[in-house]
């Protein structure tokens, strides 16, 4: 029987994913047709934007799990009508794309690429080695970074909210591994998930925690940084400089601070941009699983939120 | 019986070096005074740096090897007063700082992180498969700033003299090879020896083979790039920027167009600076093998240059 797969997405991702997911589905040999409407009870899968108008899950009785186009699912999973398996995405092309941003983020500070000579002063940086670099969070994302850092030679620590082992980086969790982690950090990478617990983790006290004149890079959550709190530490030195990726409105509105800032470079929330091929590759695959009785890979645990 | 190794270096060279090639000699058992003046025929060691006015060797008759304090010993090398054996500086945290340096300023060109973004306009970088790194010189340093971008994700290429097969880098040389690195480096990075086979190998004619664009990343040496030349390709377009560390005269001459020009970056020689801790135990570590009866390690070739 044919599968229907409902693309719920705003105006746009439809035109961008109709073509990619029809090919990715075609790969897997499912026999499936793709829509953005059908009656609710004929849909077995759901693709997911939260641009979508779809709030209300009730009616989808027959489907089997909803698969989120985004890695971050904190638009969707506190929606109390979503009863199904619900699996955010968990593209390589993502985390790809997300370690050649941190790397580059990380180098652009540690060599002080924009600060471009004028005169002949060698100033020779330190290695790595004697440069630590910091990781709230080490999920996907987290580790894939911290470990390509670690290649190159960086002194690695991070902070996880569960206890975790990981080759050649220093690991902490709790409230006192948070302290000890940003007490080292000379340059400080968040790449937690938009929690409750992780809502304003970077604020004037945990700033204060830092070394004077650290440096933050935030590809993860916006909410993650109390924004009033990171631009006084900066207008103290206590941080020297930040690059941001996400912000708590998006896009990041004309008049605020961080666009005319010295020190905050802004970057348009492109260091987890979801590649539409990889990222349909990932969801036919994930379709395909459950038909054949296997579990749903990347299913997010609606007691912790991703 | 001690040894005697002498300093052979021009002001300011031997304050840095008195102390930590005391301790490395010390560290190694090694029963040896350090000095910057002795009888030639008592000298057991020189320990080199271009800067010395030292440049009769022909008195060191007791001398059994010369140890460059520089990986680079174009300015030794063609000394017909020097027969004897001469090793170039490798050192590990020269390699590591070029590492850091090369694939700090790939991935500045690689992510545009020196046009910050002054609106929400998302433009996504390609993924670094995407993205050629072509290596002119595959040698110590060529071979690790390779690997590095290899590991990385980048499409690397290289070009060196004699055939080299390295896992994942697609090799070449000779004439023929060097056009097809050309062809396809969307950067290109240039790690050769300075020799009269490589003067101006980047010139009018070399650089048209590249694809129009292209960016150059030179931490090598100064004569490998006809100055001239590159500055009429970037006026055109047909080469986007260049980072330049090393030049023909240094210090760069303050009223060298290259420092006003809007697309060269300009970084006074610091890409493989020599850490002074770790470039004495190299060449203490070179004499006790000596003393043992063991090959002196990077013995430089006078047929080839380096």
């Amino acid at each position: 029987m044919t599968l229907t797969v409902l693309l719920a997405a705003g105006d746009g991702v439809f035109e961008d994913y109709d073509a990619p997911l029809r090919a990715a589905i075609a790969k897997q040999g499912l026999d499936a047709q793709l829509v953005t409407d059908a009656p609710a009870q004929t849909v077995d899968y759901i693709v997911y934007a939260p641009s979508s108008p779809l709030q209300d899950f009730t009616p989808f009785t027959n489907c089997r799990a909803v698969l989120s186009l985004w890695a971050g699912v904190e638009r969707i999973v506190g929606n109390a009508t979503l009863t199904q398996p619900l699996a955010r995405m968990v593209d390589p092309s993502l985390t790809q794309g997300m370690v050649e941003y941190v790397v580059g983020h990380v180098l652009r500070y540690h060599l002080a690429l924009d600060k471009p000579a004028t005169s002949w002063t060698p100033v020779v940086p330190p290695l790595a080695q004697d440069r630590c670099v910091g990781f709230l969070g080490l999920g996907e994302l987290g580790r894939a970074c911290a470990g390509a850092l670690r290649a190159l030679g960086f002194d690695v620590a991070g902070w996880s909210r569960s206890p975790r082992q990981l080759e050649g980086i220093a690991c902490h969790s709790g409230p006192e591994g948070l302290r000890a982690v940003l007490a080292r950090s000379d340059i400080l990478v968040t790449l937690l998930p938009d929690t409750p617990a992780t809502t304003n983790i970077l604020n004037a006290t945990t700033l204060a925690h830092l070394p004077r004149g650290a440096r933050i890079i935030n590809p993860g959550r916006g909410t993650a940084i109390d924004d009033a709190a990171l631009l006084a530490a900066l207008d103290q030195g206590q941080i020297a400089a930040a690059t941001l990726d996400v912000f708590r409105t998006e896009p990041l509105p004309e008049n605020h601070p961080f666009w005319h800032h010295p020190n905050v470079t802004v970057t348009p929330h492109i260091a987890a941009a979801t590649r539409t091929e990889t990222a349909s590759d990932v969801i036919a695959a994930n379709i395909a699983r459950v038909e054949r009785g296997q579990p749903l890979l990347h299913e997010v645990s609606r007691h912790n939120g991703y």
